[in-house]
């Protein structure tokens, strides 16, 4: 059995915003018991990660951290008609992941005790963006 | 229900090089209709990665990045006998993706408008990279 | 059909740890012969990756590389009370991935030729880490 809901994340900005509990409802609605879920976004200047949400600083550090690998601003780059923060935006979003996908069991995602679900946003730009979250099981 | 084709993505040395349209043509038959799709490069110096299909020069700048992050000669490699661009390219395909998945929906993959498939082949070489796509699905 | 087991990856510090044989058990015990296997690491301070197994230097020079470029003692580093290595854990991690997928044909992986399947431990720690080996097909 194959389950497909689209949902829109809100973003305010550069950082990571968790939505673990909006796939936890999509897993519900899907009465999978059994399965897998993928979770896609649609864009190419975010991404998806799965990391600790128990302690804020872990995000803020991250964030910080990749915005100092990746510099705004770098002579190398061709593409900026877009903004100076639109390169810069792809390349984390290469860095990091476009999907994720996480087993299923007893009807709920086997995350670690200390793993959320995080759309890393990487551009200035508040708005939604688009992910899928696709569930096959039975 | 489940599909498989294996492909072979022509590469012309170090660079991104898009496949989206015989990714296309493998979805469409499947016959999969709502399902989600797996793509898998069975090689660990070239990699895979979804970005803009916009505009070439995203795609050069991702390039440079990366080789600039993970450059050739590096006093630390002691993995050096086969040849100066073998090891940059394990690490650049660590720092990238082995597979990607795109959920089905309407027969068609769910890609941003924007979104594009692309092999990133790391080494200096020509030829082709053996790719597998794989449509689970109903 | 969907499969699942749990298994523990045993670590002794950090670096790569190869486990493609306990997963090649299960696919086959799963009775799968068309489909797909997910693997996906229960934490956010070790990940996953598949990369070459033929040259222990390899893995050497991975590890070598991730801790340059994400060192411990990083002064921008907010997240210290777990120790100097958990917050690069978590960056490293980040870098990596958290879920790998592999196609099975014939009842096997379509690893390539070179291809292992390897947990990458960030943190000093010894003991193990909880992996979901989840295969899905017919």
């Amino acid at each position: 059995m194959h389950y497909q809901e689209g949902i829109q994340v809100q973003t305010g900005g550069q950082g990571l915003y968790e939505f673990t509990s909006e796939v936890n409802r999509i897993v519900g609605r899907s009465q999978i018991q059994t399965g897998l879920c993928t979770i896609y976004v649609r864009h190419t200047s975010a991404s998806l990660i799965i990391q600790e949400n128990a302690d804020p600083s872990v995000q803020r550090d991250l964030e910080t951290f990749l915005t100092r690998l990746v510099p705004e601003g770098d002579p190398t780059y061709t593409h900026t008609q877009e903004g100076p923060d639109d390169m810069p935006a792809h390349i984390k979003g290469a860095l990091t992941n476009t999907s994720e996908q996480i087993p299923v069991s007893d009807g709920r995602l086997m995350l670690g005790v200390w793993q959320g679900i995080y759309l890393w946003e990487h551009r200035y730009r508040r708005g939604g963006r688009e992910v899928i979250v696709h569930l096959s099981g039975e």
